[in-house]
C-alpha cells in the first residue's frame, strides 16, 4: 500500500513537474547565437514555458545588451505569470548595465526556474538562486550543467582566473608535421577546415602568434568569411626582442582592429616609439630567460579585458605555452597526408619534455571529420 | 494504368526476391570469423535462406579446410533445394583442395544466388558465375560489395598484384612524436590500443620492423592475448648490413615461428651462416642505395605465400615505404598527450617530401576511439 502512494505521489510529482530537457536544449541553442558577439560576458539563453509550450524565450544578444531574462519576459509578456523558466545560467543578482534579472523574475510572476549551473563568479554564485527561493520560487539546478559549461568554458576561465582561455590550435599532416622539409605549409589543412578556423577566429577575442610565425609566413591574421562582415580578433605578437618587421601585411588591418606587441627590456626603444606611432599597442613584460615572461602576459591580457585566446603558433611559442601549462583546450586539425623528414617541423618544438611521465595530458579527446581532415579537440590543466 | 501494371509487377518482383542485405550482413559477419585462420585464401561466408529463414550458414573457417558454401550447404541438408544462397565472394569454379563449390550450389537445387563480390583473382573471376548461370540459377552480384572488398582488401591486393598488403602502424603523440627528446617511448598509446595491436598482430600474416627498432626497442613481436593461444606472425627484420645482435629477445622466439632477415650484399658472410645456424632465414635483396631493395623483398615473400605485412617502424624504414609508394593502409593511434621537442621523433623520417603537392595522400581517412587513444586509419595508393 505504501508503496502504491509513494506510486501515486512520484507520478503526480512528475506530472507537476514537466521538467524537460528539450526546453534546456532549446536555451542552449539559442544561447549560442550570441557567441562572439557577448565577450567578456556568457553566453545565455532562457525560454519559458507554460502548459509544455513555449510563450517567451531570448538570449543575451551583445555586450551591454539585455539579459537572456529579459528578453525572454519581453516575448512572454502576461503569459510569464505561473510560468516555467529554463535558464542556462543563474540569473544575476546584482545591478550592473542592466538591473538583476533574479528580480524581473520574481516580478513577472514565474513559479519555477530550472537551470543549467550555477554562476561561475565567485562574488556573486549562487545570490540569484538566494533571491529566487526566499521570494517562494521553486529552483532546480543542474540540468544541462555539463552542456552549458562547456559553453561558456571561456567565460569561465576568465572569470574565476582573470586570465583568457587559450586555445591551441595545430594543423599536421598525420605523420605530425606542421611543414615540409623545405618549410612549404599552405596548404596542409583542407578548405573546410580552413574555413573552420576563420569561424574559430572570429569567436575569440584574440589571436596570438610568434615572431617566427609572423616574420615567416606574414599573415593577416583577420577573419574572413564569405558573404559576412565579421569583426577580426585582436591579433598579439610574442617578439621578446622587438624583431618584427614594419612593413608586415598585418599592420595594413591596424584601421580595423587593435594589434598587440608583447616583448621585454630587450626592445629597440626607437623600434618601439615607432610602433607605437603606427597605433600598435606594446605590452612590456619582464623577461623570463630571455624570452617574454607569458604568466604576466596572460594577467595583463585579463586586464584589459581579452577573454580569450586562439595561439596559431609557432612550434617555439606552442612549446612554451605547453610546458608552462597555459593551455586550456586543444584542437588539431589533421590532414590525409604524408610528409614525412626527421627536420620537418611538428607543432609542438622547443626543447621538448624529456619523460614521458611528465608529459602533457588531454582530457576528454574526441574527433570529428571537417571535410576530408579529422580534427582532434581536447582540454588541457584537468588533471 | 501503365503505372499501376507496373507497379504491381514491381511488387511481385520484390516479394518473390526478398532480397535482404540482413542475409548478405549476416554472411559478413560469419565469414570474418576466418580472420587470421584462412592466409593466405580470403574470408568468405555463406548463408542459405529459404522461406525468409536461414535454413544453413558456414563460413571458410582455416586454410585447407572447407568452403564457406559447402559448410552452409552440409548444414542446410535438403533444405538447399529451392532455397536462395548469400555468399561474400563468387563460389569457385576450380578444382583446388576441394571440389569446385558453383558445382556443388547446383547439385543442392539453389535457386537464386546472391553474391557481393566477384572473385578478384583475374584467373577465374566470373568463371563461377557462369556455371551458375549455365544451370539456370538466377545470379545476383554487387549486394554490399563495398564491405566484401573491405574485409578481403588483404586477399585482394595478394591476389592481384602476388605482393602483401602492408599496413603501417604509429603510435605518436597528438602531437606527432613517436618518443620524447630523450627516445622513451613505453608507452606512449594506452593499453587498450596496445591490446588492439595484438589482436592486429594475429591477423597479419607478418610483422615487420627495421634493425634500428629491432636494437633499441629490442621487441619480441609476438602476439600476447589474454586467455588465448594465439599465432604470432612471423617477423620479418629488414637490416642491410647485417647489424642485428644474435641475443635480441626476439631469437629465443625462433621455436614459435618464422623470423626473416632482410639483406644486401653488405652483409657479413660469417654473421649469416650463424643467424641460419641459428634458424633464422635470410633473404637477400640487391642492394637500392646502398639499403635493402624494398620492391624486390615484397615480391619474395609474396612468392613464399606471405599475404600481408604489419610495418611497425621505425622512422626510418616508414619514410622508405612511403617514399616508394608501398603501403596500402595507414594505422595511426593517437595518444592523449603532448611531449614536444624539436628533436623528438615523428612517425615516418628519412629526408621527407619536399613538396606539398607530392605528399603521400591518404583516402577515406576516418577515426574511431580506441580506450584514450584515437585510431586515424585510411588507405593509400588509391589516387
Amino acid at each position: 500500500m505504501e508503496i502504491f502512494l509513494f506510486a501515486c505521489k512520484f507520478i503526480k510529482f512528475k506530472e507537476v513537474f514537466k521538467l524537460n530537457e528539450a526546453f534546456m536544449k532549446r536555451a542552449l541553442e539559442i544561447a549560442e547565437k550570441g557567441s562572439g558577439y557577448v565577450n567578456p560576458n556568457p553566453m545565455v539563453g532562457a525560454v519559458i514555458v507554460k502548459d509544455n509550450k513555449i510563450v517567451g524565450e531570448g538570449y543575451h544578444e551583445k555586450f551591454g545588451g539585455n539579459h537572456a531574462e529579459v528578453n525572454a519576459l519581453n516575448m512572454a509578456g502576461k503569459d510569464a505569470e505561473g510560468s516555467e523558466l529554463y535558464v542556462t545560467l543563474e540569473p544575476c543578482s546584482h545591478y550592473g548595465k542592466t538591473p538583476p534579472c533574479a528580480l524581473a523574475v520574481v516580478k513577472a510572476g514565474i513559479k519555477r526556474v530550472i537551470i543549467a549551473m550555477e554562476d561561475p563568479n565567485p562574488l556573486v554564485s549562487t545570490k540569484g538562486i538566494k533571491i529566487l527561493k526566499e521570494n517562494g520560487i521553486e529552483v532546480i539546478t543542474g540540468v544541462m550543467k555539463k552542456e552549458s559549461e562547456k559553453l561558456n568554458e571561456v567565460f569561465i576561465k576568465y572569470i574565476t582566473t582573470k586570465r583568457p582561455f587559450i586555445t591551441m590550435k595545430m594543423a599536421s599532416t598525420l605523420d605530425g608535421k606542421i611543414c615540409t622539409v623545405s618549410g612549404e605549409s599552405r596548404w596542409i589543412s583542407g578548405q573546410t577546415s580552413r574555413k573552420y578556423v576563420h569561424h574559430l577566429r572570429s569567436k575569440y577575442m584574440s589571436i596570438m602568434v610568434g615572431v617566427g610565425t609572423a616574420i615567416n609566413d606574414n599573415p593577416l591574421l583577420t577573419t574572413r568569411i564569405e558573404g559576412e562582415n565579421v569583426r577580426s580578433p585582436i591579433a598579439i605578437i610574442v617578439d621578446s626582442k622587438l624583431r618584427v618587421p614594419k612593413d608586415l601585411r598585418i599592420f595594413n588591418t591596424l584601421q580595423e582592429r587593435k594589434i598587440i606587441i608583447a616583448t621585454t627590456e630587450y626592445a629597440d626603444k626607437n623600434k618601439e616609439n615607432e610602433l607605437i606611432n603606427m597605433g600598435v599597442s606594446i605590452i612590456k613584460t619582464p623577461n623570463k630567460n630571455g624570452r617574454v615572461n607569458l604568466d604576466y602576459l596572460l594577467d595583463e591580457l585579463g586586464k584589459i579585458g581579452i577573454d580569450s585566446v586562439l595561439l596559431e603558433g609557432g612550434s617555439e611559442l606552442n612549446f612554451s605555452f605547453i610546458k608552462e601549462e597555459n593551455i586550456d583546450k586543444i584542437m588539431c586539425f589533421i590532414a590525409p597526408m604524408i610528409v614525412g623528414g626527421e627536420k620537418a617541423k611538428g607543432a609542438v618544438g622547443g626543447k621538448g619534455i624529456e619523460k614521458l611521465k611528465d608529459s602533457i595530458k588531454i582530457y576528454d579527446m574526441d574527433s570529428e571529420k571537417i571535410g576530408e581532415d579529422i580534427l582532434v579537440s581536447g582540454y588541457l590543466n584537468r588533471g
